[in-house]
């Protein structure tokens, strides 16, 4: 990696989306090149080849669910790991061209993931408007700009940057609508455990084995670790074959996490872990008695006794 | 219903797509009016309007996961069920007006779903090709016979539609791609079992109850109910909120199942029935000894004997 | 059954034993004509051979365990249904005859069970003195009597029948020790519930399947059945082949309970329910939330409406 | 330990029983000095107080089930642990005074736990003898010897001992009745694994935690280990208040039974490790897939990597 490229960043561009401004949360962003890209491939492909030391995409919504692509790339291709997630709350803003009143809007547009998430506001404030797709939020805002659409919905944030005005903000179907975004990077030592982590991992599981979810949940429930998430994808491999997304509670250096970690990697065909990284919401985990790393110390201590015959 | 709508099912559109495919597929579609509609949830409305008898539309993809359109709007909304499933192999033709060679085709065009589809086909034989997205196949169909594009993929029954030939047949990245449609109606008289069918459900959890989607497994585990799907989806409450969209091996009136059922019921502050219906792989389960309907109704009898003493 | 035989109630003998003061705090005893018997199989016998309407019996008890007589008598022949169970807090007194002073007592007797009871009593009060086995409490009184022993250590009660005094009383090794007692007849309706109810039972397990207990467990914790109880019993099939005696919380009629009955009887190749009946402590079961009778029926009303398709 | 307590096993007397039958298997039997005591208690307490090298009973019967007073003395007390254990096929002999025809028997004897394994012998070949129990088979055969009894159910070993010969052999109303005896010494190293082990240890489950047992077979579960037998004992504590002794397929330095062992130890209040050795049977077990010692290690190198970024 060069000098440059280990100071850049690529991200799911274009500029002017919620990623980019979820991206400018973290400290370090200031420092670094911030390179929109077309895509989630090839924004992590970036870091794959060395041309970049850290992408940037959304990998959940509150709304929409998970995004696929992330949870695809991640799950395939040259193995990437998570250091980071931000949390950023979703609410658009409608753009106009400056001087454009709200009964002046006929047009408008967004990415189609932000169309369920205005569709209520639209019923009620601009019932006879129309909705047309466009390939993402700041691309609207661009082609309201070049006159195409009356209204764009978009961040805030991205006005300026198209010489539009926010005519009506914190538009939101949903409240508390979020969008989990995540940092990832070559694989290396994940994040130093902070006591408010995060733990994610992609696990296969056998065919034709009918209880085998049951068994991967029960390799995290009998050592206490909460899943937070667990997202089923498919394969490739056909219809009813699927690997399985997980978010759990904790960092792999807790004994409770490592040992669950251990059991899944035993019974399931293959198991790729993505990282362990500090929780955007801080929350730390309710440790189930008798899962805490001091009791995972004594009962391995006690082990050692009772092989010695110190019992 | 008026005798029309009772005749006519929509449909996610437009025309040419493969989901018409699978419609017609299905023997009554002969004698049915099939209405493409702009969108999934368009197409259900129909439905749950009484202008149409059924709504037809994507589920789950074997390469793609599950297609949240359907998936959300069954949950939501005012309940509809489902009657029949279709599964439709994919594979993609090259459509191009007639009298293109392939060394002429310097721009394609697709879904975007399609793109992952023939993403190595194209490395393979087209490397230089520049890809663009459509709305649908359908639509790149149309855009190649305006001349926007060179070439299309799309199924290859779109051709003769849009006056194209297929250049290339059977394109799949992917052997065994498979996408799984459903038939909805209006809540009804589940589908008569056939001793190979499937039972949908969505289950919400509660809230904060760590190890609530492992007793949910139980239940039907217990009962030796094979879950043959389940997919998360966020309940729109927040992150960390989900529901579970499931298909379950067996038919309702399969006494396992709708214990089953009932155990879900109970436990889960919400649960939607989505129906039974036939396989459409026909595959009959192996049913674990001890849930036999025979045997669930001898231990019915038993337990009745045991009430009055007879033991 | 004759009159006389229907109100006859026999016990494991002989008179002056704690088996004959728990009957004793049954209202109906002061009725019936209670009959000492030489053993458990002849107390039981007397039943299933219609010449007495019960039989009393310990079941088991606090410091010693399982009485294996009982389990066993009841888990084979004829069966038998538990109606009553009697709680008796175990004490003994050291019974001498007229005049003797602690210093003078250089041998003690009583049942071998009695022995583990009063060892540290001895040791404190008596460490000389010699003890020797009697084939019951009762029996041991009797050979103080008769000038054979110095003490036997009995109930309290029985000093006057042997016309001995009881020297010290309330004697106990062990704070709480006490000991279970049933009342047992011929197969019937169960004693109706009180809403502090026990259900019992004898499961046997499929040989040669590791996971055959485990799976018992779970179809009791999937509805939500505590088990209070559980005892393995060899059945005589060789090393390694056990049946399970169960007590578990709640009553035959608890929908709960009766499904999970259900449930046994399907996946074990034997189960035999040995009754209902309201439990001596009289504490009623914490019921958790999905498992109330009013939650078992609203789960299948619900089931009702989705077999109809009113969902 | 003097060189000759060095060189003495106890065992439960007196001579001339099962228990030395079985105690004499051990190809060490005949250099040591095997003492008989006149309780389980009274054997190992001689080992713990120093006098002997190890003490030796029988642990459990095919027809009769657990033997208390050896579980609870492994459970309560200064630890003991369990060196190796026989399997002894039981069958009794009819001991009778030389010239005594089977016509002449009126009186026969035996311990309480012999009669039920020849009850259905008498009741056809001496219907109308009278039995009275003794407080050992050996100690039975010595009653006849003396004369006080015709004969005497025991081992046919025990006959050259009272001057008694056996008049039928092999006597035994259950085939394949056993009984299991270990040898048990002071704390020290396990016996090495032979690939055919068992491991035993008692376990006690806190109060008031209704799914504690399935919890507590949920970790043996998940690493694979086969629990062989399950016994509940009472702690003394009161009525519902138990601990299990448990024999589990496998050594401690098996990996699976080794992590079993510590999540017992995390989540339960006391466990006590009573010993990993031979089993009897020589029957190596099916390991399941998943739970080998190769995968735990594969596993533990996969974490290992995993916590460097090495994926």
């Amino acid at each position: 990696m060069t000098p440059s490229s280990a100071s850049r960043y690529t991200y799911l561009g274009p500029e002017g989306t919620f990623t980019e401004a979820a991206l400018r949360t973290l400290p370090e962003s200031g420092t670094r090149e911030l390179v929109p890209m077309v895509s989630v491939p090839a924004a992590f492909d970036a870091v794959r080849g060395g041309e970049a030391a850290g992408a940037f995409a959304a990998i959940e919504n509150s709304v929409e669910g998970g995004v696929n692509a992330t949870l695809d790339e991640l799950a395939t291709g040259a193995p990437l790991m998570i250091y980071r997630e931000v949390l950023l709350p979703i609410a658009f803003a409608l753009l106009v061209r400056p001087g454009t009143a709200l009964a002046d809007v006929k047009t408008v547009t967004g990415h189609p993931v932000a169309q369920p998430q205005v569709r209520n506001w639209l019923a009620a404030h601009l019932p006879d408007a129309v909705w047309e797709s466009s390939a993402s939020n700041a691309d609207g805002a661009r082609q309201v700009q070049e006159g195409r659409y009356d209204g764009a919905f978009a961040g805030e944030f991205a006005a300026s940057r198209y010489g539009l005005e926010p005519l009506v903000s914190e538009i939101h179907d949903t409240a508390n609508a979020q969008t989990r975004f995540v940092l990832v990077g070559p694989p290396g030592r994940p994040a130093a455990p902070t006591g408010a982590d995060k733990t994610s991992a992609v696990v296969w599981l056998g065919d034709d084995h009918p209880g085998a979810l049951l068994e991967l949940l029960q390799e995290f429930a009998v050592r206490g670790v909460n899943l937070m998430r667990i997202e089923s994808r498919p394969t490739g491999g056909g219809l009813g074959r699927y690997c399985f997304s997980v978010d759990a509670e904790g960092h792999i250096t807790d004994r409770r996490v490592g040992e669950a970690l251990m059991g899944l990697k035993r019974i399931c065909p293959k198991v790729r872990f993505l990282g362990s990284y500090p929780r955007a919401d801080e929350i730390r985990p309710q440790v189930r008695p008798g899962t805490t790393d001091a009791e995972f110390t004594e009962a391995a201590d006690w082990l050692g006794r009772a092989l010695d015959g110190r019992i």
